[in-house]
């Protein structure tokens, strides 16, 4: 993203690949949206791969195989796509199918076009592999969408807490605590439930999280 | 954007739309470089209207005819539709042709969605018409255009001159100058070349931008 | 009020107007007090613009004659004074009437010389009819303090939605809402109160402001 | 500042003086200008007063006589009355005697009836006195304005350095060094000319501070 | 700590003091702590001035003796120490004494250093007194602990009036509060309690502070 | 470091080690210094993830085998430790070997506190083996230093690139370089300094990095 041609000179280079991570500190999460605090696409990177790498040890320690490898690049590359397009305001997001299809094609090609024209011919396969959406079936690819989904649940708790009354936030509780707790990673949910959310509840909140969480829960049983 | 269902009441309403308006203030133009200085897109809507009323009084005051009405609107509504998808990244915006369109239709769909559910049925056509594309061939749609590359203009003669070297913004001042110059308004343009680039040029600056700007009042001279 | 002197020359000039704008994106509104959120006053300039237009076309619906160029020119013009001055603290603008009058002529000295300075002979005139206080009997006189109200209210609506005890806050809101339903423009005061306070009320909010809103306006019936 | 009136009851007291301090941490120096670093009231008053300190240790090492308490009470106080109008922006502070006078006065007025309202009457003699402007013509008084220039020469210094060019900071770095160099504390300008300015100058600077001083020091020099 | 290398010359000087009272004007205190308003080490230092100085002026009023000079230089270089080390979490404050001993041996090094370093020898002995710890049981002494304890009392006010709910808040409050009034300090503990916290938990804040204030009153009456 | 001690309940969870990873977004790295840039603690992490992961590839690709799991650990909770202690000013950093190792042993106990009181202890094992210090001889421990200073190189190259003068900056990028290219990982360095830092130094840049880069690899050949 960088100044990759100079004076006539055209590199390609991974210099450029490392100055565009910094583009990810200085794109802000929830757009347009007030918040008591804002985070960087970078750091939400960070938390996502401590997160997995928690629950992914808790799997293990349960039998699971976890591949390290696959886990931590799916964590700490799945949303270098932002660097292109920004973090998408949620209305679009949520807008409607087609309208993520498109968005997700528009990044898919600038990804393209960026692997090709900045990362040498040598490297470029690895790039493809490393940079296509992470969140598959795989063990990996479920620790991603878990460790997201949790990113999600703790920026809104903060929000609440704190006394954020724009609609956003509740809403973004609610649909990351439903979507985390169906992701099927039995012992992942079961530790998130008993030991964490349990905690979580139990804090001094100027929005009284206890009852969406109750909410939540409850419709969750429904058959 | 806001809250428009609360507590199984649905609100159709204009407090929606006047809350909207707050978005913009949170967001930043140019989003992912690195800058001197923030720009938010309700600021510069504000500094886009204000440079349309000069220049419009000096196209009027050369005996065009200005319909205010038109050009009142088309100015501070001209970013709109970035409450919906926010500003989306430079490399996007000049991908592909493709790409584009692709995300001008996407914006369009949500508009629509957002003056179908927030605004009353007696005044959904009113805005239809006030938030469609401005920049058309009318004297206010090139007093727009002019208007918003004039920003655009002053937003990269800034960096430059406080030494920022990311090339982004030696490309965004270029491009900005290039097109507003070619633009079919010839009293403006005048009154730019003669009057506010030569005390522009005539700033101390931390990059040359003199040279800069001879180097594209060069590349417009050839044939 | 950018280099007006630069090396021995004397630049009488646009160029120096329009970078005059930026100072007005860096002029934050309320100054010293704790706010959650910050306005500077182009933001603001360009919410009053939109208010504006938004009970102009109402009133046109209703067989009012707008004069749409005075409105443009009043409301994005009429802070523009605070470019000299600041944006000078509440309780100055509240000591008496006669510290009101005294910053009054202070900024109109200020506005005077500036334009005498830097804008050319030939458009002085259009600057002094232009940058005069906006705030006349006209209809749009009336709707422009209209707007200019309505953006105190909405800025302190959400102050104490998110939960900002300062009582500086209750006071502008109040104050703020209390003016606004004293306007002689029937038709925007009707559709306000029943529509836009009626949804505003509704929101979820850190302090009451329902109780708040209720008070001003049983304290306006009384006779 | 604060709340002073709370459900009928009337306070009179400290608390507020205390919270209004407060409001020095939120008032920035040089509203509207752009800086690469900006300063608080309140951080900018602990600076003089550290300036003042070591100045008045050499002049107090060279025979002088120190009122301690008197330049203590000088430096902290001398711009608390921006807490009543903000740190008004240059232009104003530049624009005529008369002006200057009428806003001294409307300060004044502010802090009149700040100290009647929230000091209790056995202090507010006391406060009457410490409030008063400070530079007078003995020691203390002289020592206050040599380090507020101080302070505006190492502001001005630091935005040079780091390559601002707006003309606003070459201007304010001439004023603040020939007025400072103008003070009758012989002692304290030759340690300033030739310890602190020697060094200072020796900088590594975007724009050369040095033909700058060199300037100023020849300017001074003239009959 | 500003350059004191140049090309081979060695600036002992007074001008790397002073550039790095600048440094204190960018280190916040409660590092990592999520905090609505953050405040610098310079502003603080400002604040506990003027707290002292009301302070030694009503002890001054019931006969004490105060030594001003001693309590302008205690109060405003008593964080001075933190241009070296930061303002160190809180947490490793209540570590251990073992590991406060640690921090403060560190500090103590480092300011020996920055002495013998930058302040011309026919200072240093002024600034080793000046610069050592403030609190000791002088009345000065006594007056900067009370001074530097009312802030943080004001600073964890301020956050939970505004509804911030980490409980670090609460601790800092009721330990401020608490060592606060075992100052020996009888007169101004008589006035803070009397006059100032009755102000205090009379204002309208989010988190009830009233009860919190109560429960320390209480805990102190026991034996 | 959250609440940890509820109402009389006493939670050890990993709740409060999940919320403690915000707080390393609240801690900004080069406490005190001028920067143009701010870099906090959790987006250094993540960076030097990226960093890591790409030269171990090329490591791994050139025949060296990888601890995937062991590289991602290290990575993401190198700094971790400052979630107790801040990012300690430089100064102290480099101030003696004798402060350096009592401030480890202060980070030792806070984090060896932290496992004991807040992580489970059927995990407790794993995290003091997590969090230990990472830098060591392996291959993994050695990617970890090389990506640190990477960042470190970039951080300081990015503020020569936009004219930081300070020689704090200078400092650290002779240091980060020098300290790069003596790592004991023959592939990488060469990718680095025959692809990256060519790229880097042909950049613009307001500070001539290339002389400075240069004398580092001058001072490097030397016996």
């Amino acid at each position: 993203m960088q100044i990759t041609k100079h004076e006539g000179v055209i590199f390609i280079g991974i210099h450029t690949f490392f100055t565009s991570l910094g583009d990810l500190e200085r794109i802000i999460r929830c757009p347009g949206r007030f918040k008591f605090e804002e985070h960087n696409v970078a750091a939400h990177s960070w938390k996502v791969s401590q997160y997995a790498m928690f629950f992914a040890t808790l799997e293990e320690l349960n039998g699971a195989e976890i591949n390290w490898k696959s886990l931590y690049e799916k964590t700490i590359n799945h949303d270098f796509a932002e660097v292109f397009i920004g973090d998408i305001k949620t209305p679009v997001k949520h807008a409607s199918v087609e309208l993520k299809q498109m968005l997700a094609h528009v990044e898919e090609k600038m990804m393209e076009k960026f692997i090709l024209e900045e990362i040498p011919p040598s490297l470029q396969s690895i790039f493809f592999e490393r940079m296509k959406e992470g969140k598959d079936a795989t063990m990996e690819g479920r620790l991603l969408e878990f460790a997201d989904k949790l990113d999600q649940f703790y920026e809104s708790f903060a929000e609440l807490k704190r006394g954020n009354t724009d609609k956003e936030f509740v809403y973004m509780y609610q649909t990351a605590l439903t979507k985390l707790l169906l992701i099927p990673l039995p012992v992942s949910i079961d530790y998130f439930r008993n030991e964490i959310l349990r905690d979580a509840v139990a804090e001094e909140t100027q929005i009284n999280i206890e009852i969406l969480t109750e909410q939540v829960l409850q419709q969750l049983k429904k058959p």
